[in-house]
């Protein structure tokens, strides 16, 4: 075993951002960046460095507001509908013509707009040679005052303000063409690892494709930085010192991805005690724990010069990663741009589980959220750090704080939003048993959003199994639960199970297709199967699916039928979630067989033999089958197109899609 | 006069966007523009344009989850405290290093932590020899089974996603290095006008600086367009021709600035219509009327061919411009991009004031919005379409539906937000007499931001006059007030006016500032003015204050001692309603005095003729004074430095800043 680091604590977070910003203070980095002056047109989305102040009126002339004639309010005074008063036209009055925007002559004192008069014309001559007046007119009606708008000298704009389009049209309406913004805190990314292969490469067991820093260079964009993605660098000291010190001879920041760790090859913690000053090795947040600060002497500084640039070692699993960008990038990009770091919209939700958290972290919990009759939902996603689907399926984060031992089922709780409030109000959620036609579901009906003004409607769907379908609408977490219980004692489907886990609830069992089950196997078939009792065969390895899910309820009752006992099947102890993760058991031979549909098989170029016919249906509370939510999805159950397209799928059967097969305790 | 178009109509907005929806579907253009590939760097808010499905697994080996050993969990079965095992290191097992990330080697089916194990060394060799394990392992323990993050062939984001940095980081992890978005829609921004200078410039009467080219542009950039902004066209129907022609040939969207109206110059309507075809001239918006939708044909089409190229005659006024591209540039683009359009967060409020709406228009009232107690208040900006300051200052936007005659003080109203909601919640609502200070304040406050975790506080102030404000504190509409209303009676400052207007409020009257009120004059003092009395010499235009501002009262008051009466005084009658709008009158040559404060006449280069001194104060309710909101603000009052730039303006007296006056009706 090779050398390990000694520097692996847990520092609360607290802790370990006041370090971070008090060696900042110490160096005079505390502070939003100097300005530099920008042209208008490439200052969107920057900030301004001081405020704005109108160099000249606007107008900066007394401005005609509306197409009509000059004229001097004291030649109107006594025009009435019955005495109309005359004024030639002349470019120094009495009347002349002005465009809107037009200066006002000096001579002048209000505008007659056009429609409020009459020409009165010469005789002989084409052109009129004055206007007809019908009343009087306030002196300056239908100018526009110099200064109306701004007034020069007057504060038009703060510091430290987010610049938006009409913002830019203010400041050049005061006279500026250019404004002086915060520079752009530049960030230099480096990969480090020996193991890492660039995205899109060729692979072989042991390379992981690098991604962090791409995840990372997008986070210090999307928040105001100009990200400078390196090279990858392997697991070597000296060349991960030289970069970490030539890329803080030219940036404010750099982010050392990976190596954060305490493992053989984690070499972060070393390069800064090396370059610089170790602040911190390890805090306690979750998932995230390796993560490092540090500040470093850049590049061609003296050993004994104070180091002056921040260094982040980012810790190496992506989840981990992106909520480090989140705790420790984000705010510190905001101070130095002199803007509030952005505050995520939050939602209250009830939480669906129980989560336990360690005592002495901060976690930051991954939750899908749905609005699902009167109360807002929020159930917690895969909580490991390497399962970067998770943060792309979540719509928002819960904190546990740290002196907290976790959530109960039911617990009210904050979600920071990933996604606007008005995104989650239009999503369905779906939870049960997994089927690839509700991956289909979702996205025809994203593919829809950009028809409907109100936009598309989402499908979430979490995948538990048919029996945490049922439970879920039971407890209202739900719209909808995809389910294939087989009754042992009927030979139907879902309604028993139905009658038993919703007693009270008036639902509509909808079919939403037929599937084979049957055995996934090898491509090949190397090992002959062809029934459901050759997988008790001697060196067969099965992978099983969940309890709960419709699948293990159709194998329990396929071998009682046949006599197996679950003993005498090497792996049914060993659970997957869904069918392309059975599917996935077998392509990476950690299995031999188990039993799915069809359509799992063929996605991952597995054979596949038929044993048993079922069907697949959707359970939906009458109060949200009648809603408008549901009813675009239910639509698509009737659309042509998508029948074809479930219906291409190997083994599967379209032929009830959208039959309502019962309507069950319905009042 | 010259000639004027003659199709300038109401079409109501939802049958004018009926017929260009109308004509896009004819020429195939109402659909999400065709995808492009681009590298992952380059993707970051792009759209997808086609679904993600995971190409290869991740992780697409069994992983070690941790820095560890790799065993077989057989060879642990009998392993306990009091029996531990030894399991001999080498290269084909039965234990193995691993690092995290690492592929478990294939005889392994287990992976024991570091911390878990004792190392056994070999006499005379410094590298172990075997590693001891005092617990049986589940098989599969600490290792990331193949796919579990995704599984290639399935979803892994649909079409018509957004791109986020976590997006990126999934779609590299499933093995792609590119990803299908949709193509950026070009869109041209024509400026016309022969009036037009570009931002900067020198400027002389009559001319106007263009910049709704530069909002146009940012507003397309920021909604996921490609902005080409092109040189200024003057008033010409044959270059403006061809400019729109040459741009249609490239663009897939044409937006013509000004000229969009029925005045002499506006060519706009006959541009198109002899390009293509006219939709629509006129929408019954405000602002915005006269926007013109049409489809041309491009540079080099066949006089016959079929028009297919979008056009859009943006009005001049520059809040008309920004809010026609609002109202339908944006939702074009976001239907182009395949994306639902932006949702601004919408908040209900209760509006604060009578507005008068006509019918037959949709009108998008400019609204500042504020948290004032338990109340969420929304109060009119100026609703002229040339005060694009009124949209820089904009928390958010009220439509009222041309059904609908207008609004009653009071009435329920939701607010389409400019802003987040927690801006919002940290903004302090100032309404009544203007004072620079208060620009100063809001500028240091805007400083602040930086520094506080939770943003920064805003300063909203409305100048309506010192009464104003008090009426306004009544109500319920405001944090403070500020006030410098004399009473005749006693000489006092504000007491008396908070008793009649607040009888039943409690409040605190702090001392801003003192002040020295006087005559604001021309540059050298033409007319010789020494007196109060000096305005009512034959020959000198006056301009007033509004009626409840304190320099109204104070004037009032003052001639009243003199014995001049208002009818003595010409410009009496002419109100303006902040110092620096009767200092501009006064600049521009409207008028040649004005009775204002010192900093006023400075800021724009004007003389000033003391005359008065006078009290500026904040009044406060109670249970604002109190509240964390305001303390910010209430601190800088006490702040050394905020005091000396007080006091660096002429004229102002800062000894009591900050001072309690009285406290008033406190209980």
């Amino acid at each position: 075993m090779t050398q390990r680091g000694i520097y692996l604590h847990d520092i609360p977070l607290d802790v370990a951002w006041a370090r971070l910003t008090g060696a900042l203070k110490q160096a005079g980095l505390w502070q939003p960046l100097p300005g530099e002056v920008v042209l208008l047109d490439q200052a969107l989305g920057r900030v301004t460095a001081s405020a704005v102040w109108a160099r000249i009126s606007a107008p900066h002339y007394h401005a005609s507001a509306m197409d009509g004639y000059a004229v001097r309010a004291a030649d109107l005074a006594a025009a009435t509908d019955n005495t109309p008063a005359q004024l030639p036209l002349g470019g120094a009055g009495p009347a002349r013509y002005v465009d809107t925007g037009d200066a006002l002559p000096a001579w002048a004192d209000a505008v007659i707009p056009v429609e409020n008069i009459q020409l009165i014309a010469v005789p002989g001559s084409a052109s009129p040679a004055a206007i007809e007046v019908r009343a009087a007119v306030t002196p300056w009606s239908h100018v526009r005052p110099m200064g109306e708008d701004m007034v020069a000298t007057e504060l038009v704009l703060p510091a430290h303000h987010t610049l938006r389009p009409v913002d830019l049209g203010a400041i050049a309406g005061c006279g500026h063409s250019s404004v002086a913004v915060c520079r752009r805190p530049r960030v230099a990314v480096i990969p480090t690892g020996t193991e890492l292969v660039p995205a899109g490469s060729p692979v072989k067991p042991g390379d992981i494709f690098e991604y962090n820093s791409l995840v990372l260079a997008a986070q210090v964009e999307q928040w105001g930085g100009l990200a400078d993605r390196r090279s990858i660098v392997p697991d070597d000291f000296e060349r991960i010192c030289a970069e970490v010190a030539g890329a803080a001879s030219t940036h404010d920041l750099v982010l050392l991805n990976a190596g954060s760790s305490a493992g053989s090859e984690d070499f972060s913690a070393r390069v800064i005690e090396h370059l610089g000053t170790l602040l911190v090795h390890g805090v306690a947040v979750r998932p995230g724990h390796p993560v490092i600060l540090g500040m470093v002497r850049p590049q061609g500084t003296l050993p004994g010069a104070v180091p002056s640039v921040p260094v982040i070692g980012v810790p190496g699993f992506p989840v981990s990663a992106a909520l480090t960008g989140e705790i420790f990038v984000q705010p510190l990009l905001a101070h130095w741009l002199g803007r509030s770091p952005e505050q995520a919209p939050v939602i209250e939700a009830v939480i669906t589980r129980k989560v336990l958290s360690p005592l002495g972290d901060d976690e930051y919990l991954r939750v899908t959220v749905g609005q699902v009759g009167e109360r807002v939902v929020a159930t917690p996603l895969a909580r490991g750090a390497g399962v970067i689907s998770s943060l792309v399926r979540a719509d928002g984060i819960v904190l546990i704080p740290r002196h907290n031992e976790g959530l109960n089922a039911g617990d009210r709780v904050a979600v920071r939003l990933y996604r606007p409030a008005a995104e989650i109000a239009r999503t369905i959620v779906a939870i049960g048993s997994h089927d690839l036609c509700l991956d289909l579901l979702a996205q025809r009906l994203a593919e829809q959003g950009a028809d409907r003004p109100e936009g598309a409607t989402r499908l979430s769907s979490a995948n538990v199994g048919s029996q945490g379908g049922l439970v879920a609408l039971r407890r209202g977490e739900a719209h909808l639960a995809g389910s294939h219980l087989l009754d042992p004692e009927t030979g139907e489907y879902n309604l028993s199970a139905i009658h038993r886990y919703l007693p009270d609830v008036p639902v509509v069992l909808i079919s939403l297709a037929g599937r084979e089950q049957g055995l996934i196997v090898k491509p090949g078939n190397p090992l002959g199967l062809r029934t459901l009792a050759d997988v008790a065969k001697p060196g067969v390895a099965f992978v099983n699916r969940q309890r709960g899910a419709g699948t293990r309820v159709l194998l329990d009752f396929e071998i009682g039928k046949i006599g197996l006992a679950p003993a005498e099947i090497r792996g049914y102890e060993r659970e997957e979630f869904t069918h392309l993760a059975v599917a996935a058991a077998v392509a990476s031979g950690m299995a031999d067989c188990a039993l799915g549909i069809a359509a799992a098989a063929a996605a991952l170029g597995l054979d596949f033999v038929p044993l048993f016919k079922e069907r697949y249906d959707l359970v939906i509370p009458q109060e949200y089958y009648r809603a408008p939510l549901l009813r675009p999805l239910l639509e698509l159950l009737a659309d042509d197109g998508f029948r074809r397209e479930v219906a291409a799928m190997p083994g599967y059967d379209t032929s009830r899609m959208g039959q309502v097969v019962a309507e069950i305790n319905s009042q």
